[in-house]
């Protein structure tokens, strides 16, 4: 007797195109429908049609927005009552506050203390309870953990969890009904959040487009994971992608490992002067992490693949400390 | 025999509304229609809805754009086979280099010493012929007179130039096509180009809108000017807004006399302060002299204005340079 098992996409992985249509309605009206920008200068430099979803210019400045509404407003109201906690290096700090406050829930933020001021001013400014930490992945978990069990709050995971991952996958989803034909996608790849939800929305909807990840040298767990087929994690990440510092997740590796076609790693010179030539070109504000996918569009290497026309990109977010600009 | 002497708006002044319109079927298609953003917390701040017409996501970063194209394009084949040639502290250089170089004609630029480098280095990438001179319009006007004799190239004047005026009303023209129900429009003034462009198609469209002027206290002579009922000139500006360092033209300061409410002027602190907002709350790039409009609303003194609601904002531009910034 042969026994034939058959793995859907939505029961294999965290998160299924279904869950990613679900989060985009629980999102619409409540978050920007960001606009697609292009620029002449850019495409140039990079020898194809690039095609930027500016998530700088959601609720809170970055996707992350999405990821943390969809947790946030798909819990019950019994779940809700009890508020919502997470540990996060700034963007998902605030996407969880901001969600929090708009439900009308308290929220506790756990953040590492050499987090960027603006990123910290702005999660007081939505009413969260803010503990900081050391800046170390054991202290942001042990804090969290104290301080979950002490308030009954529902964790949200600022990656790992299934609806985050189907939250961050609607960016791509709308970016694909947009622009019509597009070749290739990339993200950048921190805790892995964004880019499996960008795989499971992209593969469901056009089966042909590549896949690309993108990671600062100083970070590069996913891009090492990748290579060795198995997930590493980020041990001392050094980079200015303070965005991009965390290891991939069991639920987001998972997607992962099956969908990037590659994953491209630039050095923090590179990023910064692609946040440079963004600024300067479009005249819109990226930080450092969300620079990563520019810097791998414009290298020689990136530029050498063939077969690509329209290439996708999703720009992150844009809060950067303008006191402590690398230019 | 009694004579009555009819002024119609088309003789009156150096731009009708029938110039703007024929303006924008020129620029169209060649320049950008710019996106009117919205922004919840600039709203809170200012008491009212703002509409931002973002024209420093215009060809070059700047509305100038729009006066240059026109004024360049509207040529004859056997002047512009000359060339062209201006004086210009940054932005108007741009527009006129580039339209040169998008009709394929030469272009001759006078750009006082002390210009910000990213604006000089624009200007030589549209391959225009520089040359500098001391920051006194006086030295400008010379240097210019000099090289127009010698080339027979057209002096594009920045803001005098009736085809730059009618130009820079297009933007107007956009925002008020865009967005009902306009209650005011607020632009910075300079050499009043922007402004009475602005005038010229406001008051065609929306005879009961309100039309204020911005400018900063260390280059006042437009709000000096309105308040003495003639025109003033500036000496020796002393302001961070680099592109409001010029005196207002005869055709500029005929029409802004006639058709503005109000002139505001603000602090280069505010200023400062208004341009750090935009760019850390709607995520975007925008120059010093583009942000004393947004200063002005945030102000106790326009707040306390009374029956407005919905005020139009015309982003000026967002060319700056990024190594010395004011924050």
């Amino acid at each position: 007797m042969m026994v034939v098992c058959l793995h859907t996409l939505m029961g294999k992985y965290a998160a299924s195109i279904d869950d990613v249509r679900s989060a985009a309605k629980r999102i619409k009206g409540v978050g920007h429908r960001t606009p697609v920008l292009t620029n002449n200068t850019l495409n140039q430099m990079a020898g194809r049609n690039l095609f930027f979803k500016c998530e700088n210019f959601q609720k809170i400045g970055a996707f992350k927005f999405r990821g943390g509404w969809n947790a946030v407003s798909i819990l019950d109201d019994d779940e809700a009552s009890k508020g919502v906690c997470t540990h996060s290096s700034g963007n998902h700090a605030q996407a969880v506050a901001y969600a929090a406050m708009m439900r009308g829930i308290p929220s506790y933020i756990v953040m590492p203390n050499n987090a960027p001021e603006v990123k910290l001013n702005a999660v007081k400014g939505y009413k969260a309870e803010i503990t900081l930490c050391e800046p170390t992945l054991e202290a942001r978990r042990t804090t969290l953990e104290k301080i979950a069990k002490k308030t009954g709050a529902t964790v949200i995971h600022p990656f790992n969890n299934p609806d985050v991952i189907a939250g961050q996958g609607t960016a791509a989803l709308e970016l694909i009904e947009d622009i019509e034909d597009l070749d290739a996608i990339i993200a950048p790849i921190g805790g892995g959040g964004l880019m499996s939800g960008t795989c499971v929305a992209t593969h469901s909807l056009l089966p042909n487009a590549k896949l690309y990840g993108a990671e600062p040298k100083g970070a590069d767990d996913a891009y090492r994971s990748l290579k060795e087929g198995r997930m590493l994690p980020q041990e001392n990440p050094d980079t200015i992608c303070d965005g991009l510092l965390t290891s991939l997740g069991e639920n987001t590796w998972n997607i992962l490992k099956d969908h990037l076609d590659a994953i491209y790693t630039v050095t923090d010179d590179e990023v910064i002067k692609a946040m440079r030539l963004i600024w300067e070109r479009m005249k819109i504000i990226i930080e450092p992490s969300c620079a990563t996918p520019v810097a791998v569009v414009l290298s020689d290497q990136f530029k050498a693949l063939e077969g690509m026309e329209n290439i996708g990109i999703i720009l992150t977010g844009g809060n950067v400390d303008l006191s402590k600009l690398p230019f």
